[in-house]
């Protein structure tokens, strides 16, 4: 008989299995094919523990991305606007060039299968709402998260999707400074 | 026997039958599994003359989507720069949000597995090109095809996949305006 676990310690155990589960299937290629079924196959945790804790097979997808965004691409604060935005726009041309890229894109795509209006990685936006914030409170004028997702963001990806040659770091700042530009007084 | 057919005509009813096998394997589905064998099997054409014809499975996808835009969707000529534009992102806001949209997705994410650099629905950007040199050469100053490419069209499809929630016709034309404040001296 194993000694008691801590619930705390279990919970971890059963999130890190599951996670790597889908990331390993993610990585494999399996996600057209992707369930919680599967998950719980691959990740030995039981079917209705994965229902329980995240619901659905997007809230799950969703879950370990930004997980690995938290991890791996923090949101910067580097204590100017500019810095954060261009830090984080190259942040996000790197990731989108690397494999983490096709993982996302993958993840979206997943996601957009949802009911329509289900939002994708909302928790990464209100770490980016954050960022702008803090902008705001040193008295810059930061854009709206949905103009940065629009002028920097979206380019960012559509190149990596579309022409399968993501942007470098110079078309990167380009983006951010269109962005400043929209309105002149945002510029710090 | 049948009788001999002009070879004109087989080609094309060639070119018809492997186009709706994509089509219907998209639809379904089925494009993570996508390759020449599948269509070939779907289609009752022969591997070998869609190799030939096409070369790789990215070209044939892509011959497909360009296809299905040029029919559906043709790039408009209404006279005036702004009046192309907006009437081009009203229609992808629309496309995107229909079945076709997830279709250019997948055709997308299927293009990105190939060789870095290869452009996908390069024939389309031709088609704006031409739109964009119309208005210059009515004297009007259009964007560059990238800054029409990043500024409307990146967000709509930004939009369709990671908030699972099509941005409308007011938007569209919100993303135009934003285009030709780019520049002042652009707008007609």
């Amino acid at each position: 008989m194993q000694p008691a676990q801590r619930p705390g310690g279990r919970t971890a155990r059963v999130r890190t299995a599951v996670h790597e589960a889908v990331l390993d299937l993610l990585r494999e290629d399996k996600w057209d094919d992707l369930s919680i079924a599967v998950v719980a196959e691959r990740s030995g945790v039981h079917q209705a523990t994965i229902y329980r804790r995240w619901g659905t097979l997007n809230a799950l997808v969703d879950d370990v991305v930004v997980e690995r965004l938290s991890q791996g691409s923090p949101v910067p604060d580097t204590g100017t606007l500019r810095g954060d935005l261009e830090a984080y726009a190259l942040q996000v041309a790197e990731d989108v060039a690397g494999p983490l890229g096709s993982l996302y894109l993958r993840a979206a795509m997943i996601g957009s299968r949802g009911p329509e209006g289900e939002t994708f990685l909302i928790e990464r936006g209100v770490q980016l709402q954050n960022m702008l914030d803090r902008a705001a409170g040193r008295g810059e004028r930061p854009p709206t998260l949905l103009e940065l997702m629009e002028v920097v963001i979206a380019p960012l990806y559509y190149h990596a999707m579309f022409f399968n040659r993501p942007a470098g770091p110079d078309h990167a700042r380009t983006l951010v400074d269109r962005l400043l530009s929209l309105n002149p007084q945002i510029r710090p």
